[in-house]
């Protein structure tokens, strides 16, 4: 048994309260290490009464190690625990105190999870888990308003520049939510709307009033409700980290100095404030001088801030933020954002940027979910542009999946592109087929699928400016087989919760090579996906019990009666398939839940 | 180079804000595996300009891992890092998305502490480091007013039970206060003194009234004045996970059941209230019906306990709280309890009771420290009970330091014995030698010690009750050669910072045997502390630099004149050295700070 390997520390992604009833407990060790775990557990102060063993399932593995979880319902909330490890004929205990051969007794010297308390449970709002949203960068989606363009306004569908405008605006959005509600989408992602000087609006000049390019507040209300009535929820962007430089605390601060009343609101290093060989002598986003950073240590910015947060969701009805460069702000503000936004509606989304290891900010005390980049990157690596193999795909998924808790998981934000990155298509090498298979695997992973404007319809573009096109409205220029495919899966997952937080599994991850197959499956559905990302075609049996095989993505039905099913996919091939329930009588030979 | 034992986690004890200008950033790799593990750092916004390499250095090994730290004083706030790591001629790169052969040059992949943020630096108060505390359990330390004994009260001395009283009280303690100052302490732990029914008084029944046989609010007050005047901070002790049967809310929600206005107070499971089969139908401490657990979650009794937090800290201006049974509540109170309590006094201590793992609660959002029953273990294992060997003693410590921050271990709270274990001289088997002995580790590693009232004197005792025998006032009773050990202890502690937070190093740890050898030292001092809790005597040859070295609990000079220092240490023997200054020219030859 490889000791070093084995890892738990309670809390974390290693120990937590799925819900208020339900411990996860999880495990790591060597991979194909041991051939059993399982958890000893009960009650610190009833130990022999309540003690009771739960065999460890396993999750996806990495590349290195295997790990291991059980879902316990402690009845007395109290819960210490320890692991029995089994290795072949070896068998060895795993306790707070170390390892030990014979089986521990005494609970003071296992690990603990003290106390299962409400208020500590990381509880996301439900909707999430079945929200598809789409992304929308107010200044390109619609120009609804020409009575509200800037000044140069420039023709809709020209070529974005850093600078240019082209006259998006709320009232474009309004009219356009047939289009949405077409597709499918549930919820919308909107980029800053609020009063800034640039076409991207994140140099907030005035966080209480829409930009007046975009329309006004009452216009976002009626924005809002109309979204509403067809069901489609609104989450808005909340540059939290840094303001504009037109703010007027800023602004004040850069006409008095030291002796604005503001002059606490930022973080200046050096009076007067100026910019030496590029470095801002204030704390500025990256070290842009028009973004200098919030002070949001200061109870005055935090008061504002969050006066701010609420505003929005009980004014406009918003459903939820997301934080930008929410990791550079401290976490005492982000605490109480969240206690904030809860309070004014429990169910709304606090959804944090985050391109590294955000663990920290998924305890439940801050952030529901994180905007999940490293599936972005995984998937366009191995998908959009094949630079990795199906293996480091599957097993660098189950890392990312292993190092977070569950319901942090199953609502992370899933996007494939933005505009901040090239789009979808354009990352495919323009090839549909490549995209269509990407997409796929957006859709039956956990963590919400976010689809970036006019991705469905065939939007290409490189990095910004190119990704922040205007979309295209004449529908004969729209591919609308494409868009098709997005419909399709939409449907597919809203209408099947297996694929949302079903169990999963990799059944098949080609070393090297480009074969994956996924199963997910819950007590109403088993599904299929298999995708082949490579430039040869690929061809898989695997062993299933059940006869009749749907492809939900096409018309195909196929049959495995002799207990094989058999894939064959084209270079850039995808299927999605369902167990046809009229004789799905014996579920999966592998991967059965505990 | 083992790569399944490389560990590194961005937060926690593996990357956090030692102040507000410094970074600790920890790795843990295999044991003796690696030759060399270097930080590459700098600004993700500016990395070329700012990148920049610091060797990391070892702190003391467990039994299976090395631990490496490097301090870094990031510039810009915000810090990407990776590692590189050596193991002979190998070398290897370890950043966020994995290991690496080529020197990683990308910050995006890197592991981020994304910004230095004042808020989140957990900063314990400065004083603790310097304290030593004393902890009284006050119904059994001095009976100073016999007019507010409890009917029945016992001769001062007789035989501790769990339910008798001897009349100690806080005149007691005022009367006292010689001995105090006398023995050198600066800091009083007492266990709780508010209204209860037991003599314990963890079954508290007024949470704003201390318990009439100790006194009264005003003489708590005296007290507290009285202490302050002498340099003697206090810490009360807050029974905040449950109170006692005779708590107002509790008594009505027993008269009035369901409908008692109370009735959320608490967490009742099944109405009406009742003990079936031992398990009480609402939630308590452990299995004890009289002390219900109280719902922290509810705002109202929230309020109430932050409160009753407050007004000591503002009516009688304690120095710290001790929170009970700290792990069972739930994290949220104690956010909001350290927001309330750092506010009414920004100096007061913060002391968690948690028996396990403690990590999640020292992030610097709701403890300062905890109350290090692992080290208590350690210590009574090795040099009480002599049932470990040093390199036991001296890994499993290394393994509990590297648990925690660094600035968590310097004010953890080092206990040898308490109201609630077998004495010290009891769990020395009567040993005055191995008591002085283990006396002397409680005093020359980080955290502040604590005797428990009555040790300094020779008083012994079994578990509970009986290490709550009334303390012995009559001084030709007393030990005062083991009293004069622990003013030395304690002088020789206050005197010397490195003791308290040098760095520190195992220079020897007998292998299966009992002899070990620390060094401490800073810009000032270097310390070597021997001990040999093993039957046999033990002898040790050590390279020095430094010619004199001076024994600090004696009067011996010991001469390494030619760069040999030879230790001779009896069974049960302990030495605890100081370089002479006057000879301190070189500095060790071993373990200097990188």
């Amino acid at each position: 048994m490889n000791l070093e390997a084995i890892y738990h520390r309670p809390r974390g992604n290693w120990a937590y309260a799925y819900d208020t009833a339900t411990l996860h407990i999880r495990l790591r060790s060597k991979k194909d290490d041991l051939s059993e775990a399982i958890l000893i557990h009960g009650d610190k102060y009833a130990w022999e009464r309540t003690v009771s063993k739960t065999v460890m399932h396993k999750l996806p593995s990495d590349e290195r190690f295997d790990y291991w979880q059980a879902e316990v319902r402690p009845t007395l909330r109290r819960t210490k625990y320890a692991f029995e490890l089994r290795s072949g004929g070896e068998a060895l205990f795993y306790e707070e105190k170390g390892f030990r051969e014979d089986e521990p007794a005494d609970p003071h010297k296992m690990f603990d999870f003290p106390f299962l308390n409400a208020a500590d449970v990381h509880t996301p709002p439900a909707w999430v888990k079945e929200a598809v949203f789409y992304q929308i960068f107010p200044e390109r989606f619609a120009n609804g308003d020409c009575s509200n363009d800037p000044e140069g306004t420039e023709p809709w569908g020209g070529k974005p520049t850093p600078k240019n405008f082209f006259g998006g605006d709320l009232q474009g959005v309004i009219d356009h939510l047939d289009h949405l509600q077409e597709l499918g989408v549930n919820a919308i992602y909107f980029n800053p709307l609020f009063q800034a000087t640039t076409n991207h609006k994140y140099d907030t000049s005035d966080y209480l009033k829409v930009d007046a390019h975009f329309g006004d507040n009452e216009l976002l209300k009626k924005l809002v409700s109309a979204c509403h009535e067809r069901g489609i929820r609104v989450m808005l962007d909340a540059v939290f980290n840094h303001s504009g430089k037109e703010f007027e605390p800023f602004k004040d601060v850069r006409e008095k100095g030291k002796d604005s009343r503001y002059a606490d609101w930022f973080h200046v290093m050096e009076w007067p404030i100026a910019v030496k060989d590029g470095f801002p002598s204030y704390e500025t986003f990256g070290f842009e001088p028009l973004m200098p950073k919030l002070n949001t240590e200061n109870p005055e910015v935090k008061q504002y801030l969050l006066d701010v947060a609420k505003y929005w969701i009980e004014e406009a009805g918003i459903d939820g933020w997301r934080l930008d460069v929410a990791n550079e702000v401290d976490m005492q503000f982000w605490r109480d954002f969240r206690r904030t936004v809860k309070a004014a509606n429990p169910d709304a989304y606090i959804l944090g940027e985050m391109f590294h290891d955000a663990l920290p900010w998924l305890a439940g005390d801050q952030f529901d979910a994180v905007m999940n980049y490293p599936f972005t990157d995984l998937v366009v690596d191995y998908a959009a542009k094949g630079i990795i193999g199906a293996d480091r795909f599957a097993s660098k998924l189950g890392e990312l999946f292993a190092s977070y808790p569950d319901q942090a998981n199953a609502v992370a934000f899933n996007l494939l592109g933005s505009h901040d990155t090239e789009r979808l298509l354009t990352l495919c090498g323009g090839s549909k087929e490549r995209m269509k298979l990407a997409s796929l695997l957006q859709f039956v992973f956990p963590g919400a699928p976010c689809i970036y404007y006019g991705d469905e319809v065939g939007l290409d573009g490189a990095g910004d400016p190119d990704c922040r096109k205007c979309m295209e409205w004449d529908v004969d220029k729209q591919d609308r087989e494409l868009f098709r495919h997005f419909q399709q899966l939409i449907a597919v997952r809203k209408e099947h919760r297996a694929l949302r937080d079903g169990t999963l599994e990799f059944m098949h991850a080609a070393e090297n090579g480009s074969l994956l197959v996924v199963q997910r499956q819950d007590e109403q559905d088993h599904f299929l996906i298999a995708v082949n990302p490579g430039e040869e075609p690929a061809r898989i049996e695997l062993d299933v019990k059940q006869m009749k095989w749907q492809e939900m993505l096409g018309e195909a039905e196929l049959d495995a009666a002799g207990g094989k099913l058999v894939l064959e996919l084209e270079p850039c091939g995808f299927a999605l398939l369902r167990a046809n329930a009229a004789f799905n009588a014996f579920g999966f030979g592998v991967g059965e839940q505990l």
